[in-house]
């Protein structure tokens, strides 16, 4: 078998994949991949993407050094979704949280409730540009 | 603020919706909601989708009992992914797991890792249909 052969991707040829942090559980993202995006990361075990604005595979933490170490690849019931159980280093999100999901809401407010894990403008400038 | 303004739904109206269980922290799925899901979740407490193949919103638990309870409703950086942390009736999976999620990579295989929670036949009939 081959995995990529398994995966259904969309009419863009893209597939959304969940990143969840191995040890602590916590969701840290969410991205679409290509096949050659999904084959890299398999042989490589970093995870890569697509960027679908950039229009170009994207190897995490190429900028940031903050690079997703695969431990686990799960698919689920329609093989349209696949979920990476990882290693994070340092943190994931470019707005310099451990997880993109740094906000909850309450009331009517989404309220920042992670502590920042390290400073993003040192990391990718004042005018930081999203990775995706 | 209302919430539905905050989100980036995309060009089809819709923004996808990561769903993990409160207390394992295990993913459940990933599904799609357009506005009206959204606000149906936030005010009922319950998850709704958008059934992007029957092309209706969609309940989770309308046929199975199965509902989803929600805890925590947090967004990604970019305003364009919800995560939901909920509290499962019985399984997520319309397979009869407790996760989409229950088939990992190992070698070139995915491979059965969870234990079936009920029997799908039971609940959906023999040809079960996904909720998709």
């Amino acid at each position: 078998m081959n995995l990529a052969d398994t995966i259904k991707f969309d009419e863009k040829g893209l597939v959304p994949a969940i990143v969840q942090d191995f040890e602590s559980k916590k969701v840290l993202m969410h991205a679409y991949m290509n096949r050659e995006a999904v084959e890299k990361t398999i042989s490589s075990g970093k995870m890569h993407y697509w960027s679908r604005s950039r229009k170009k595979l994207w190897l995490k933490g190429e900028t940031s050094g903050h690079f997703q170490t695969v431990r686990e690849v799960r698919i689920d019931c329609d093989n349209d979704t696949i979920l990476f159980l990882v290693d994070q280093d340092t943190a994931a999100c470019h707005k310099g949280y451990f997880t993109c999901f740094y906000r909850r809401l309450e009331g009517n407010d989404f309220v920042v409730v992670e502590q920042k894990a390290f400073d993003e403008t040192k990391v990718y400038g004042k005018d930081s540009v999203p990775n995706k």
